[in-house]
């Protein structure tokens, strides 16, 4: 590749926006390489969301799912971090511009995620949090387990009841996870921790606007998840829209009949939306945007027009041509980064490139202790097996991402004791 | 012992304020006893305070040193746990007060611990944090981390200095292992981490008012724990007197002359002032105080007029006969809710009582990897044989206590690879 208006003396300089799966694997294919790369964050940390829902009802703690990005990358010396809030992308000049600086570029991966989505009722997010960050995970274990407090000191019997309700909104992965553990917790875990209220008379509520949970996996293997919730004493109700959320109560509309429940936790596992990065680059370099706010990529992941400048993970919308958009999925992410870190590698040295084709690996879904369901090149597995499934991917992943073998050990430790270490209720956030 | 106006069908109902060392200690002692047991806590968890530090440093997550207490006592159906806050005791009419509610008992266990002090300027409070409480530690974490991120970023190199500056104030075990820690933080695990700074250029400076370092130790070992201590390269400033606090200025005043420190992160480790219970008992029942507010004890640990109201931990004031009175370490509170519990039990069985006496374990005082003082029975030990020392005694506690075998693991896993699981900036808080 030409270095353009570089001169030689200067190391080409990829800056990298987003320290998530994207970002992360972008970094890790350029390290040692002759790229100068900048990785730019918010926080000071890789986070595996895959496992949050287990910080969220105090399986983990923060810690076991979470890398300081400096300690991934501390040996690379062609890589350093910056820990700083991007606010717009100044296509013409080739910089970044931060809160407080910029950064210049050569080449730029724009790898900035989702947040929750509340479909136009912003308002709803104080009072069911969605479940993106760790504070907002350790705000939910927070709700869940200081309602059981609540309710264990509550006299009125309806008030009681509202404070064991537990409504999670959303059946996609993070919804169903998040209910099978609430559950476990209620059923297992709790077991015998309180005197005046059995936990296991908790009331847990899967709303879905679809008619189905799990709606992306094969209607076989959503009936087998749809069959474990139900045993770990989930109730599934499809078909019901939100209409409204207030402090204390939900409004669904139920196939077109309302209903109104009680409940003093809501958790909001619907909708997300790409980040607001891709209203700038709309902005700055008129790149396409779905309805979803994702940019619409080029084969080889870059925007039209800008062939420096990628857009990978949850903010890209690409498709396989005529395929529906890749789902916002860490292996999608991850991928897409060792690519564009791969892209960059040829061209430096001038060699042929290919457009982004992603390796489909299935799609997995824990419901609980022993059961699960899986999706792998055509396969279908449910209940232990998938299980089995699930935490061995996961257990590779961790390994190869940061060797937290004590992940696996605290695992392995809450599955024969059942217990749960990270059990604490901190933070200000009060119900 | 008389059941007194309790008529015979009715339990005698032991309440326990706190769930720290003492009353769990108290609590853990009346299990399967003929007392209905209550213990009272503002949080759901107890918290193993000796290693909060490490919290602080990011080497243990919260959930490592906290364990719920509903878990601690679940299989004990003669204990209830309540999460409340207490707000006045009515001694008349043998009830605790609650913020939303109240509890009958026979006999009250008051083990409210000890605050923060800060001599009557209160003020510096949010200035210069404490570290008693998890949301404590993850605030100094925070304010640590957070410091070397934007030093990392600085261009001007007086601000760059004074973020790499950390003053603690106050060189007892908790000043002393905190310094330790921030040293090995920054001269050890942060090692690489940064390009524009090297954390091992900071300046952690350890502040005494007194004329040496662990006063309560042997002369001999404070000066063993100073020389480890500068070794790692702290610089300790003893004979040093705060007279101000405010944003990033810390005033002193060493042997008469006025000094200033520019630092972006101030600890507090100086003054401890025993919960405001103590004045609620001083009010409702006449109990003396001491300076620091805490409740003088009878010999039995009860308060004079009461026998059936005993105060222990840090709240309490026990000296044996002549000699001064005990320090508010762990060792006292767990000895005294131990005694408590025992002479409950021989009082119900109508035996004989002893005053209580406490045996001395000894002192200990970790400075970082392989090296700590300790000051057990009259023999002094320093560097990496009293290191052992501090860590079977925690090893001990932690596995007694809740089977705290994966902090070990941490801690090896940490000792080993010198990796800092836990080094995360999260929650609102900002420099």
């Amino acid at each position: 590749m030409k270095p353009g208006k570089n001169d030689n003396l200067k190391l080409l300089q990829v800056v990298i926006i987003g320290g998530g799966f994207g970002g992360l694997h972008a970094a890790k294919g350029l390290r040692n390489s002759p790229f100068l790369v900048t990785l730019i964050d918010k926080r000071n940390f890789h986070l595996f969301q895959p496992l949050l829902y287990q910080v969220a009802t105090g399986e983990l703690s923060p810690g076991d799912i979470a890398s300081p990005l400096r300690a991934v990358f501390h040996r690379y010396k062609n890589i350093r971090v910056i820990m700083a809030e991007v606010v717009d992308i100044d296509a013409r000049n080739r910089k970044v511009i931060l809160k407080d600086g910029e950064v210049d570029y050569d080449f730029l991966v724009v790898s900035a995620g989702s947040g929750h989505y509340y479909f136009g009722n912003e308002k709803w997010a104080g009072i069911a949090p969605g479940l993106k960050t760790i504070e907002d995970a350790i705000s939910i274990r927070h709700r869940v387990l200081q309602a059981f407090e609540a309710a264990e000191r509550e006299t009125d019997p309806q008030k009681k009841q509202e404070l064991l309700t537990f409504v999670i909104v959303g059946a996609g992965p993070t919804g169903v996870e998040i209910a099978g553990a609430i559950a476990e917790l209620a059923r297992t875990t709790l077991e015998d921790d309180f005197r005046n209220i059995d936990p296991a008379d908790s009331e847990i509520i899967l709303v879905e606007a679809g008619d189905r949970i799990l709606s992306t996996f094969p209607p076989g293997l959503s009936n087998k998840a749809q069959k474990s919730l139900t045993r770990l004493g989930v109730r599934l109700m499809t078909g019901s829209r939100i209409t409204d959320i207030a402090r204390n109560t939900v409004n669904i509309d139920l196939n077109h009949q309302p209903m109104v429940i009680k409940t003093r936790t809501i958790l909001w596992c619907a909708g997300v939306k790409a980040s607001t990065l891709g209203e700038v680059m709309a902005r700055g370099c008129g790149a396409p945007l779905d309805k979803q706010g994702r940019v619409v990529v080029q084969p080889d992941l870059s925007i039209p027009g800008y062939p420096d400048i990628f857009v990978i993970g949850d903010l890209a919308n690409f498709s396989h041509q005529g395929e529906k958009p890749l789902p916002g999925v860490a292996t999608v992410a991850m991928q897409q980064g060792q690519y564009v870190a791969r892209l960059l590698k040829k061209r430096f040295k001038g060699k042929k490139t290919f457009p982004f084709h992603y390796h489909h690996k299935g799609e997995l879904a824990v419901i609980g202790r022993n059961s699960a369901v899986a999706h792998i090149k055509g396969f279908r597995f449910s209940g232990i097996l998938a299980w089995f499934i699930w935490a061995l991917v996961h257990i590779r992943f961790l390994i190869e991402f940061d060797n937290k073998i004590l992940v696996l050990t605290q695992w392995a430790w809450n599955y024969f004791t059942r217990k749960r270490g990270a059990r604490l209720i901190t933070g200000e956030d009060s119900l």
